[in-house]
């Protein structure tokens, strides 16, 4: 293939009266046609989606956009507030906190049971041996446990039970509850499979590629930082928000001796 | 109304076993049964869609997600080549060009149709007024014009057919094609009704406000922005695209004179 | 001037063995010979500072640096939380908060000095007009007012005294002293003249265009983020900061009534 | 310790008529008396730097600030044109490049370097040990190579002889020295030491932990990406460039022929 044909995209076209996206066109064939969920599912993965994965990737989307005051909506009102000129701000700034520590859980999660399910050992064996490692090594497992939720994270069972009432195939479905019995078999106690757990394995099962899944939970959380930032137009929290966090953490001096408070 | 009652949240709450958006339960009423779109309207504007307001949400959403090789699709890329490991950081930098020389036109468009629909002179009389003060002062006409689409952009007639199949008002939809004969009469050519003033329309009509409108347009762009980097990392552009620029954007020294290109 | 020779950049320009920034040799004559402040300076305005310039640029970026657990700071530390492998992703979620409400207030304040000393009835009765005009339709004059620095910003001084022994004109710092004394006059008590109009006063006064003042806040406030971010790493407050933004702000169901709160 | 003596902040302390920085006055002792340098080195590490330290500091903020069109500089105007209103959201975008890709390196090799220098089989034994085992498995020896700047990077040898002349211990510009050797050893031909191991290296030097040595580097971009949005606000180019853009990067349909171009 020559050089000038390795270099293209493939995402949208516009003529004078026609816009293509991925061939197909925008004003004829999509808009008032497809989903706001089959029209992202055939943008980022170049394929329409069946009903069945049009409905799974809605649940996963349903089931992480709305978490409360949750770090990343705080990130966003507090933006909002020194920039409300700018709303793009405050949803991008909600959005950075979206790492490995938040958004990590789904992606190495959903890694593993991509491992399990192609395991020459049998998923039971590896998946043996995957928890007793975590315990050995005092490892968390990706996926497993939470901090309110208990024992067991209400979305996960909707979540699972959805999956196999549309009739994926269930392999990875499968997969994370044998890892569940062997993480409890190993650590001597019922984890939780939590939510991120739950939303990775569903969207492995319709073949979303692990590299790109965070990316499903980014849109999502955009439209829950939207209806944060919107109520914080509206009744603002962030006057309270420092003033809580002031009382909360302290300002201590270089010898050790708190200092008094705003005067 | 007492001091605790003033600092509040109605989004999300959470127990043990149960979480509730806006008082509905998560798990058995809301992950399975209601789309992306529905939950997103319903967590930013706090009651359930109808059945054509949900399509019109999409339709508009559908509309603004991808629009090929456009500013905020590069800066994600860019971004993205930078900083592989952290999709949330590309995602975000592609959000951030959306204010007012990109959204601000959706957000401006929909502000004037809102003043022309309550306008005591009626809407005739107001748009005519509106389009020859903008004439007079040499100003552009919020939603009119766009540099490719001509006579008319493919995307506002498919939004204002596919509003009226779904007997939305229609107030600002006629607000809008009255406001463009005016338009016409006064600079005495035919200016494009552009793809941002037929979705501001559309929000207009199912009661969205103005304010937020702007918050419908960056979940739809977030979910391009995806498909974008997604492409990027499995065939970049980044580095044709910087040789492309340093071509087309030469250095030119204090003395006045080109220097040399790299050598 | 051909069309060619209108798009350039005179920023930076590299060869295989040199640097030139701004026609300037990066390694024989910046690198050890300026400050980071010169530099900056020199990149952006494109001439180099005088000592004076340098010591009052100095003097901003080190009043603008660290405020305490301000809202920048507590976004970037909850981003870091959610995303520690980004800390470009934490600096970034801080600096979107820059805007309007926050450092607007250096711009909206530099502006108006601006538009004093050039008034053709002269400062004294330019700022008592304007005085006068706020104090008329209930509106904040830019830069008067601190919520805790009363009956003067510490800052405002220091900055005025060393500027003033530093030589520079003083037009600048002169005009915003006779405004406050008009609106001490027009609102019948004491106002602070706080440190965002000090410190816009003396970028106005070494030539600092008003469109890009808000830049140099932003260098300072990325030191003083980073500043944040590690001493979150080290010693993180974001799950007190949780707690108490919960405590704080209560959910409140769509019936009115409080929920109760985690079990 | 108690729990409230464990949750604090050290960075700042205001009341009525002061404001202290990790326990020294910011009116008295550090406004008009210390540089920004000298104040970021004292807000992110807690002690005053000294004269040498500021120095080397001053050398890496300067080396890294201007790149000319570099990834993030682009991004940067990018956004800014779709936002000209939020500067900061125009820095911020161009920040969040500063991922693994780009700014990994500096940050990579000062932990190279970090290990080399306590090796207990010495510095030189580690290097040719470090610098086979790249060889062997193919890898980047981190901070090697530059795809212009040959055969030496001219900032390098100017930061290095800069550090030595401020009699820094020069442990780690030693340890990279050696490296050079076995690394030119192992791969059997010269390898650039490139700028950002150079400022790695000083920044080593002088105790900057590698955990927070990417902040100095997106301190002084931020500056940077300033004078870019500054400059595209004078003069733009991003027209330009998104031709350059969309001629250097084409459409490909599904089906494998490329569209037409715009019409």
């Amino acid at each position: 293939m020559s050089e000038t044909r390795r270099i293209y995209t493939e995402l949208c076209h516009s003529t004078v009266d026609r816009i293509t996206v991925r061939g197909v066109d925008l004003c004829s064939e999509l808009i008032g046609k497809v989903s706001f969920t089959e029209m992202m599912f055939f943008d980022i993965l170049g394929r329409r989606p069946t009903l069945a994965e049009t409905r799974i990737v809605d649940a996963v989307l349903v089931t992480l956009m709305e978490h409360g005051l949750a770090p990343s909506a705080i990130a966003a009102r507090l933006t909002y507030s020194g920039a409300p000129e700018a709303l793009q701000g405050a949803v991008a700034a909600g959005l950075l906190g979206g790492g490995s520590a938040l958004l990590g859980t789904l992606e190495s999660s959903a890694r593993l049971l991509n491992k399990l399910v192609v395991d020459p050992a049998g998923v039971e064996a590896a998946a043996r041996r995957e928890a007793e490692s975590c315990r050995a090594t005092a490892t968390a497992v990706p996926g497993f446990g939470h901090p309110y939720h208990k024992p067991d994270d209400p979305r996960t069972a909707t979540l699972f039970r959805l999956a196999r009432s549309l009739g994926v195939p269930g392999k990875h479905i499968e997969a994370c509850e044998i890892l569940s019995s062997a993480v409890d078999a190993a650590f001597g106690k019922h984890l939780v499979i939590n939510a991120s757990a739950a939303c990775g394995a569903l969207l492995c099962e319709i073949g979303v590629p692990v590299d790109i899944a965070r990316g499903f939970a980014l849109v999502s959380r955009s439209a829950g930082l939207v209806a944060h930032v919107y109520e914080e137009s509206k009744r603002p929290i962030i006057w309270s928000t420092l003033k809580a966090v002031g009382d909360a953490v302290p300002y201590v001096g270089p010898d050790g001796t708190p200092a008094g408070k705003w005067a």
